[in-house]
């Protein structure tokens, strides 16, 4: 009887405690997945704020790119600004639209950061980040032409480089450019992240 | 004993029925889902053949637009060729690479018909059409910026518009970027599809 009751305590034992280790083992990878989701989002947010930088800098970079050169005749007097050239006004509008949707999607960040398996606001920002990468690009590689031509000019169809004349707004364009650049690797980045935190777990 | 034998009996009868009913339906919307996840598939690989055409005509339009005027000095003749502007010879190379890319994904396309539910092709794919967008974009955007200044010029920095003399180059690089943005088109979809194919099931 001593024994039997030995054996009926050490019974359940054996099969209780693999019992709660198996228990144990799975909510912590369960958890493990939360915090990597979670981690994901809170990249996800850092990565918007550079986005955020990188865009207005590029903004504010070719808003204020405007040079008067000293000399000036009766009637005319020499101005480089960016609202001569149609590419560089479509640069300017495409980057404060796309500054301005980084902004509004900080929320939507942090409501993926509070519930990071939470699939409806991540497909949201995956599909406008996408929108707004191609028109990221298309308004840095558009500018980039521009100020390639406005650097070296073209001979066979008689353009001639601009900079030697507006040195400033050369290098402001062109600084404006770099920056939209960094913003369009964010992007390429924040989709990626997306993408791979939407995948099943 | 009689009345409790038949709720003995009733009892796992009520509990049977609905655990193969649970059991079938489960079946079933998995079933549902694999095939929702092969047509996704399927419509991947008739986005990639729509973006090989549309990215070899455009690469085949700009490589073959070339016009001579039909009067010429002694010394010059007047020519106008992709390979005058860097940009247009950027915009050849990237839809030409972007072209081969695009071949070469059918069979990763064709693996993630058959096996719907691996994940390493798609993600595969995810990452190397993201490129792939912001390069075919950026060639894109670039051609259009240059294209916009041959039809209209610049008045302010002195460019001409030269498609008073080369209508018919001007047509063949404007038929080549609108191609390019058609292959633009195609990306987002195939991105938006691959994310929206990784998620959790």
């Amino acid at each position: 009887m001593k024994s039997g009751d030995s054996t009926t305590i050490d019974v359940p034992e054996p099969s209780g405690v693999p019992k709660g280790k198996a228990h144990a083992v799975v909510t912590s990878t369960s958890q493990q997945r939360g915090g990597w989701k979670k981690g994901v989002a809170i990249t996800d947010f850092v990565l918007r704020l550079g986005g955020i930088v990188a865009g207005l800098s590029a903004a504010a970079t070719m808003g204020t790119s405007d040079q008067s050169l000293p000399f000036f005749t009766q009637f005319f007097q020499f101005e480089a600004s960016y609202d001569d050239m149609p590419t560089f006004e479509f640069f300017l509008i495409a980057m404060s639209i796309v500054s301005g949707y980084l902004v509004l999607s900080l929320p939507f960040s942090i409501v993926a950061i509070v519930r990071p398996h939470a699939a409806g606001p991540r497909i949201f920002l995956l599909i406008m980040d996408i929108v707004a990468l191609t028109l990221t690009t298309s308004a840095a590689a558009a500018a980039a032409a521009v100020v390639y031509l406005a650097h070296n000019g073209n001979s066979s169809s008689n353009w001639l480089a601009i900079c030697n004349q507006f040195g400033d707004f050369c290098q402001k364009i062109s600084g404006a450019v770099v920056a939209a650049f960094v913003t369009v690797v964010v992007f390429v980045f924040l989709i990626l992240i997306s993408a791979l935190a939407l995948r099943k777990h």
